[in-house]
């Protein structure tokens, strides 16, 4: 029975074991940070060589503390941390913050040496967080164990797969007075997980928001799964590296995790809601910004600027995140036009023109104006407010505080985001200071403040998205006919399905399939072309052959008749020259399917999120464009109808420019199917419907691949 | 015969007409930062109001100066420029900059009073800057007619069509300590234009780079040439706005200029060698990395830190701005390996691990193992130099700057760009001052400093393509053919060519067409696809009809004989219910075009530009995923090259996945061509050539509208 991570956030009592008082090493950073942080409960120190450190009692060992511990920190040499886990777990220790490097990231031993680890503290109930981490900050403790001095409380956590990024934000926290509920720096994370602390975490009453680095994920289902249950609470952010080939590889080097495809990885994260950064100022900012600001309804905004050039930057900023500016209706433009300069436009974007520099009052007109408008979901203001003073005369500074109080009260009456970009954000100007304080973002980057804005809309439509969800819950459920089929597979010695084995599973899922007739001679295949009396397709049916159209197991168009016994001897004959003729089970024999558009569908078994569902059109689309849509499963309807409008050529299938609108519901019951059999099946690693043609109404799956992992 | 622009930027004299000593006046704010700027020339204040203004003589008119005056500047209301203007001509003025607003972007009224002006300075040779700008600066003749305070000197040149976008610059560079060499607002641009402000700045030897910021583009095809001869001198980085639609909705409010289609911009700047860029930040530290940094080989780059977090970082944002992060050799690795930790990667990202926090000289010696290395261009530094005294301890300061001029000199010796981002970047830090000064880029913001490289990386192409670059002279030079082609054409009281006079425009140019017979009668049509005897394709030639198909026009794949009988009468019969059957001048017979890859290429008349090509795949290519390339004509063979690798579906031209290759060669002729008719004849206002069958060897060009615009 695992005890409580209060023991870990909130320990009445703290023992560091390899404390010391020597400048500029690891323990004694820590040491230090925690003795200067505040911290109100015990505190033991443990250095088998000192007597005293920092003036205070120093112990040989814990045992010789002897009292009960909530939380030891170890920051000793590899060799000497097995006996310090095993004195924390005798102590009583709720959590055990293991700040050693060398260990699991550098090769088998230091696995070993974890799991030894593990086992001792599982047995006890004791929570390991590290190895090879930097620490902890909990400022509902006042404990600060990163050795990073000056961090202050605040409502935004930090979840960190690396000491250098919590340098960073901690870093960028001091420029903007900013502080921090949580920081946790994970480590190897061989004890509790990136989705145990999510889980703490959205129950934390002082954390708003959640920022996370993420390098290689372990568990990304578990990841996803917490996720999803946290983002309808609170905002996640993450900054996930390895986009690009060489950021996996300095990622892997790094932490020792696999840095997975990141399609998936993206997929993922939409599906968990989960709003996705490229940078630790971005990852800061973003995180401030849903912090702070009122949830808007929608991804409409107004700009507003005392200059069109930098209303001309930040509609194309806006646009570039996912943001749209309307066109205002005439109604609300004649609202504006008594505050503007005849001429002005106030058609959005919004140019108060220059005298808004010496009469900031008129900028309260136009946001209130915006505010009280349906069209308008979120502001975002340009240009150089609380500059005015230096730009006009000092005596606009008292009005550009007026005016800052009245922004604050128009986003706390209306509850719409209002986002300030200015040149003077950085200048410790009063004025900016009254829209800071009140949790109002202000920039020096327009392109931010356009980030900002478009992190908060997606971040609405995440939370709308997530708290609606209705994901089975990911359990497998075989049916016992599957079961009985992988059993055959099996006994045949084979992992790949035979087409009409990949069919039954199909049919028993609900997923209708082409007629089909299983042929086993020339004259059965000459009867079954008969009565389909129609064109058809054979294909080899045979336990050796996977590629049927490599091994020329295919023939298609094949009229009734003659020709199709023919046709039947052909792939017969080409099929045993690779295969033992008794593994040859005869061709399947079917209609040619109805025009229509050529689709794929598949799964596989990502390392990191599990079972994968993939989408898109055939052909050129799928070779040359890589034009696909993953989802992770289990699916729900909505993800399932985002995924198939999201690849680029979905007005094909959608019908545009006079071609034929296709069956969507067909491809969606599909995909759903897709998605239950890969979670009631995880024997079976691999799914490939290829090509199905979908018609106007209904989709024929041509041919089918499935291969089991065991 | 116009006077020098060195009277405007190096004026002996200048009058401001309109001085004003009314704070917070645009009058008084200009005359201040000119008595205040330290110019050394004689200072005339107009202004009939006043006898003294600042403790100076003022004047109450220009002609009472009684004095020549090299630059004259206007603040006054728009009923009273022409008057001043006329002052300021017979003064003898070389250049007058007019402030006042309200001028031709306003209205028919202000156009008038715009030519009005521009009348009177053309006759004596004086350039007009403006109206509707805010001023200039200029560091040569310690000028500073733009009403900021503190401009430095320096050697970036600033040319904008806003003054906003000035004030925004000019802060930044407060912020850094920045200077300037020229800064133009340029206005409404009616006499000086953006092109020749940059042949000025391209001979200035104070300006090594130039900042633009653009709304609108009057004059495209001039400022694409005067871009391709400036690039090979000195880098032009250019913010553009109107990348969507409300951008180009604000733009076209603020200036009156009309913002094109993006992909054009886009287009063109390429061609140009102009990097583009989008936020005021990002022009400032793009303008600044191009100004001081040596210019790299090519785009390959080594990224070296203290944090493994901050290494996977920056490798993503390496490869977003188009930089390759190589694997180094093994043999770079060795080099490299004495000066890490065990274990450390050295593979590329470079992590030098936490003790270079104690011992910064071994970046030093990392960084020296890839200056020295033929596997890198550039280098990116990327973590808390400059900080390591703050996370160390104080002594660390000296090491740090010692490293600090250890790396000035290498990017010295070696002459490669090294860029750095550390999160300390704008703390005043001793040795990140010494990397200042010396021109090293150090930026807060790790994703800018990869853009930084990029840019750099992408300049060092643009300058070997401009200067390699063999375009054309765009003079137009018709063949008397084609001259009394289209005299027929509007003879008939058409604009539209028919399709028989395209193709012989396509065949004086050059560009083999497919074998055609133009058929009168059934009997005709009936001997043409005997003598062909293979598969034809019938089109209706009717002056009429453009669109051939809409109008049941178009008959394929006709064997030879009776049935091509009956299909010429049933597309005349077609032609005839809607056009004169005089007009209707019988059909087309050819034989059907070979297999091959459909592609489109196309003219158009960019209003801002001049003639544009087109090129992309048909079909769902074109009309689905607009997966299309631009270019301004005249284009030289790299430029087609490039238009033509650079569409997504280039892998079917190119033979991707066992299909076959198609003959590029003959796709390149087609559009080199179709260059020199657009440059030719002007009078030629959209070209089509759709499709356009690509073989494996050859081309048919199937189908061609051409379309005049007189």
């Amino acid at each position: 029975m695992a005890k409580s991570l209060e023991n870990v956030f909130n320990p009445r009592s703290i023992a560091v074991i390899g404390a010391s008082e020597v400048p500029g090493k690891a323990a004694e950073r820590r040491t230090r940070s925690l003795l200067e942080g505040g911290y109100a409960g015990d505190v033991y120190l443990v250095n088998p060589k000192r007597s005293e450190i920092f003036g205070r009692k120093a112990y040989p060992s814990l045992k010789e503390v002897g009292k009960e511990v909530d939380l030891v920190i170890i920051v000793v040499a590899p060799r000497f941390v097995t006996a310090a886990v095993k004195d924390s777990v005798e102590a009583g220790a709720g959590g055990i913050i293991i700040i050693t490097a060398g260990m699991g990231e550098t090769g088998e031993e230091g696995k070993r040496i974890e799991h030894e680890i593990l086992d001792m503290a599982a047995q006890a109930g004791t929570h390991i967080i590290g190895p090879n981490c930097s620490g902890m900050f909990s400022s509902s403790a006042r404990m600060n164990l990163l050795g990073i001095p000056g961090l202050m409380g605040g409502s935004l956590s930090v979840l960190a797969q690396s000491g250098n990024v919590i340098d960073s934000i901690s870093h960028y926290a001091g420029i903007y007075n900013a502080g921090f509920s949580k920081i946790i720096s994970v480590g190897n994370a061989i004890g509790v997980k990136i989705h145990d602390y999510l889980d703490y975490l959205k129950n934390d009453p002082d954390t708003a928001v959640i920022a996370t680095y993420l390098e290689g994920i372990k568990n990304g289902d578990e990841l996803v799964r917490a996720a999803r249950r946290t983002v309808p609470e609170k905002p996640i952010v993450a900054l996930k590296v390895g986009r690009s080939g060489a950021g996996a590889r300095a990622a892997a080097s790094h932490t020792g995790s696999l840095a997975g495809d990141d399609a998936v990885v993206d997929a993922a994260f939409r599906q968990a809601g989960i709003v996705r950064v490229s940078n630790v100022d971005e990852l800061f900012d973003i995180a401030g910004a849903l912090r702070s600001c009122p949830v808007p309804r929608g991804n409409r905004v107004a700009i507003l600027s005392e200059g069109g050039g930098d209303n001309s930057i930040a509609a194309d900023n806006a646009e570039r995140f996912g943001l749209q500016v309307p066109l205002l209706s005439g109604e609300t433009q004649q609202r504006m036009k008594p505050f503007l300069l005849a001429g002005m436009p106030a058609s959005n974007p919004i140019d108060y023109g220059g005298t808004a520099e010496e009469n900031p009052h008129m900028i309260t007109e136009c946001v209130r104006v915006c505010m009280e408008s349906d069209e308008v979901d979120g502001l975002y203001m340009t240009g150089f407010f609380g500059g005015f003073k230096d730009i006009i005369a000092s005596h606009v500074a008292v009005l550009e505080e007026n005016t800052a109080r009245e922004l604050v009260a128009l986003v706390e009456e209306f509850q719409k985001p209002l986002v300030v970009h200015t040149s003077f954000a950085r200048e410790g100007i009063p004025s900016l200071d009254i829209l800071k304080e009140a949790g109002i973002p202000v920039l020096e980057s327009s392109e931010r403040a356009a980030e900002c804005l478009g992190a908060l809309a997606t971040y609405a439509s995440n939370r709308r998205k997530t708290a609606a969800a209705q994901v089975p819950t990911p359990e497998p459920r075989p049916m016992p006919e599957v079961t009985a089929l992988f059993e055959a597979v099996r006994k045949d010695g084979r992992k790949n399905l035979l087409e009409t084995e990949s069919r039954d599973l199909l049919s028993l899922y609900g997923i209708p399939v082409p007629e089909a007739v299983l042929a086993r001679t020339a004259e059965e295949t000459y009867q079954a072309t008969v009565e389909f009396s129609c064109p058809t397709a054979l294909k080899i049916v045979c336990s050796d052959i996977i590629h049927k159209s490599d091994a020329g197991g295919i023939k298609l168009n094949i009229n009734p008749g003659g020709d199709a016994a023919a046709a039947f001897d052909a792939i017969i004959e080409n099929a045993c020259r690779i295969s033992e003729p008794s593994r040859v089970r005869g061709a399947l024999v079917s209609p040619m399917a109805p025009e229509g558009q050529e689709c794929i569908a598949g799964m596989v078994r990502d390392p990191q999120f599990g079972p994968v569902i993939m989408f898109g059109l055939g052909g050129i689309f799928v070779e040359i464009l890589k034009d696909v849509s993953f989802r992770v499963a289990p699916l729900d309807g909505e993800e399932v109808d985002e995924m198939i409008r999201e690849i680029k050529g979905f007005p094909l299938l959608a019908g545009a420019r006079g071609r034929k609108p296709r069956d969507l519901d067909a491809v969606k019951e599909i995909l759903l199917a897709l998605s239950r059999i890969a979670v009631d099946n995880p024997e079976i690693s691999e799914i490939d419907l290829n090509p199905i043609i979908v018609h106007e109404k209904g989709a024929s799956i041509v041919d089918s691949r499935m291969l089991l992992s065991r």
